[in-house]
């Protein structure tokens, strides 16, 4: 791998902290970082070298998946570590930093190969990358490249405006939108799945698949995150984004050669294809809620409106299900469902792919019901994938019952590199497969753009749901109007059960 | 279910003792048994019904998969017991015999429907065909049934004889015969598993499927059953019954109507295209093999011709493998490979069904090996069916490997009926579903004639092999001629990795 300088914005933050440190660590315990590195790390106060690399230390000892830690090998990894005082406002500062990140430059041999990591608040993304064209930061005669954490924009056209300014310092091959869930390795596995198992490829289209249902469940609340949410709610904080990018992953079509640049290619035309929902139809495709109190885990909870920093009035979606179709030949009449949610009964993000029952059914016994055959992929928290087939069950007369058949990753735990190592690393290498790129997110916002404005024109229901349950009914119904349910919830599982 | 009387020739026998009193009790305890039942044991020597009784329950006591037993449950199912003893040979015992079975059924308030179980040396299956045909014993106003035990004859004219002798006594309905590979959980799930499973059906052909390996292997030698195994070989004693059937049942298309004739029907299909193997081609398409000294499980063991009660100089086969090919449309370009032996270096009986890899590769890492996707029916010991797909392993950089995934039966153990329970239950209800029927044997001895003629007539080579191996390196090469190789071998697949 080439040298390189690696630059920190917001690198006394809480992101830096708890993800990024530990991930640089790895992989350079794990020989995935170039053997020349300057890591320099920003932040508005000041602070010398010295603790800075010790707050690098204690949070890899505090946050790092790996256990065991060997006091010379993380040395060696320190050293690549400085520290300069910014403030993202102020063009004197920049200067001050390109002359830190030359001096290590010229210290270590390093190719003025830079890379600008932004973990800061988005109403400084414009900001830094104007100043890093300005101060010179920008001109290499190496490659220069921007990692960025969401959001990105807060509706269409802020996305849009923030685009136009990041444009100005970077090329868009140069800018790796981070969203985590692309680094989640069973969203990476999605492609394999197809691509290298012909059985999988064989049944994976409109003939043999029902319908598609992409869940990312959480138990947790706000939390301390109220400020921002209570200004996005779940559309933006899940479904603009991770949402809108697992449907992508899961619906693009392969291409023949798999590489960034194919893969972004297949992503944009399922979002073109993707059904624009219009204002009139908003209310029968789409379903928004906000948990009310409730018990999880049997722990009472408070609703949303009693979070403390959220406006006790508000009317922010918390669950956010919709209903939405592909317009391509490949997908045409297959319905992808999603539902994200806070405060609900379990934590899960999953893809259950719900194939048709086209057997004809002539079994001695006509009443024996036949479940659908479902692929059931979890993201997290566990990493695996199931078949959910028919079989007999020896020990009751060769009754057909559903089996599930699965595999677990067996190597997952602290063997497993967590998405930001995989994210960094790819951008590191240059690979940009798993990031999110401007066409998409823009298709994405402009999918969404409707939805923000029927929320706020307040032209459809704001459901209460239950904390601990898995959402208002309405998301049920959702699936019920084509004849379907959610697969795995084992409330309505055991409704059934008892009918 | 109806009443009736169960008459079992050779009740004091091996079978009887280890398998058929305890599947009897079984039935009994699941409540599978007529509520009136009057069981008859057959032997040669004089025994009284109370003495015959204890027999039954020592047996039951020793063999039954049940550990828990119920004195006062066991009582009443004891009670429905009697014993004649008869020579199979001597007309008036059949005379006594009927006035037993009529006694009983007076007693009892049974009706005429009288099944009659053969566990004896085949020898005597037409000569008590015969006398239950003359005696009276078959003329009733009910039922009669035959259920009678393997071998079927020696080759395709002894069995045409014992067939026409038994025509004589019973029709073709009324005959029962065992393959007990029939009776086993996973070989009556094949069929389920194809009409119940939309998925495995769509891969279901020969677009699909590249082959089939069907693997019966034993560790154990041929114990004390010498004096039949050296005249019988592995051709008759596994190849013409067992593994035919097994082939018949993986092969057989699915009707429209699952039912016994169905079935039959089909099964006779398969037979029907199964390629003929002509003598001059015998010697590329056969692979015939004789154990010799080796070691299992770090214990050496004696080679065949070693063994206790086998001629020094026995040409008898321990081991036979074969290509097949259906002519049908259906499975024509799909190679069947089979293989049985004994002293192999596990026990196992298992089909597997090797996908073509109809996959265009144009992955980044293009030296990246993708293996065939498998589907894994294991029979014996275990029972389950696996999938083996390839999935990008995450601690690996996302390197491509294979994974299976697979799930067992969780109600196998003391919770599952064994082959015998579920054959003789299904005999007692009239479904010949999981029976040999007539036109099948037949054609499997068809099929097997010319190999036992070339065999005699030396017209291929016998290979020795180790015990404790895969048998003679000559059945690998069965495979590697159509670019294939027995899939889960331990010594095939270590040698693989070390290439």
């Amino acid at each position: 791998m080439e040298s390189m300088t690696f630059v920190l914005f917001g690198a006394t933050g809480d992101l830096a902290k708890r993800k990024i440190f530990s991930a640089l660590y790895n992989l350079y315990v794990d020989q995935k970082l170039p053997e020349r590195i300057s890591i320099i790390g920003l932040g508005r106060r000041q602070l010398s070298h010295l603790d800075f690399q010790e707050k690098v230390k204690e949070s890899i000892l505090t946050f790092s998946r790996r256990l065991e830690h060997n006091a010379s090998e993380m040395g060696g990894f320190l050293d690549a570590f400085r520290y300069s005082a910014l403030d993202v406002t102020n063009s004197e500062d920049y200067q001050k930093l390109l002359q830190v990140v030359k001096q290590r430059e010229n210290e270590l041999e390093i190719k003025e190969n830079r890379m600008f990591y932004l973990s800061v608040s988005p109403e400084f993304f414009d900001i830094i990358a104007l100043n890093i064209k300005e101060s010179g930061l920008g001109r290499t005669n190496g490659w220069k490249r921007l990692m960025i954490e969401k959001p990105f924009g807060h509706d269409l056209q802020s996305a849009r405006e923030l685009n136009d300014k990041l444009s100005r310092a970077f090329e868009e091959e140069e800018i790796y939108r981070i969203d985590h869930y692309l680094g989640k390795p069973m969203v990476q596995n999605l492609e394999a799945l197809e691509f290298a198992n012909p059985v999988l490829q064989s049944i994976w289209n409109q003939e043999h698949i029902a319908n598609v249902q992409i869940t990312a469940s959480e138990i947790v609340g706000v939390e301390e995150r109220a400020g921002y949410y209570d200004q996005a709610g779940a559309i933006r904080d899940m479904v603009q984004n991770h949402m809108l990018q697992m449907l992508m992953m899961t619906a693009m079509h392969l291409p023949e050669k798999i590489n960034a640049s194919e893969i972004r290619n297949e992503k944009r035309k399922v979002m073109e294809a993707l059904r624009k929902v219009k204002k009139e139809e908003i209310q029968s495709q789409i379903v928004r809620g906000q948990y009310i109190s409730g018990e999880i885990n049997d722990q009472s909870v408070a609703g949303y409106k009693e979070e403390p920093g959220v406006n006790p009035s508000s009317k922010t979606d918390t669950f956010v299900a919709a209903r939405l179709w592909i317009d391509n030949p490949f997908w045409a009449k297959v319905p992808f469902y999603i539902r994200t949610g806070k405060r609900m009964k379990e934590k899960s993000t999953r893809i259950v792919i719900e194939f048709k029952n086209t057997l004809k059914l002539h079994y001695k016994d006509n009443d024996q019901k036949v479940e659908p055959n479902l692929l059931i992929i979890e993201i997290s928290p566990a990493e695996n994938v199931s078949l959910q087939l028919n079989s007999k069950n020896p020990s009751k007369n060769g009754k057909i019952e559903p089996v599930r058949i699965n595999f677990s990753c067996e190597q997952t735990g602290v063997g497993v590199p967590e998405a930001y190592e995989r994210l960094i690393y790819d951008a590191l290498i240059g690979d940009s497969t798993f990031f999110a790129h401007w066409k998409e997110v823009e298709l994405s916002w402009e999918w969404v753009q409707p939805i923000l404005e029927a929320f706020e024109e307040e032209l459809l229901p704001l459901y209460e749901y239950q904390s601990g349950s898995y959402g208002p009914d309405a998301a049920n119904s959702l699936l019920l109007e084509n004849g379907f349910k959610w697969w795995l919830d084992e409330k309505i599982e055991s409704k059934d059960k008892t009918l």
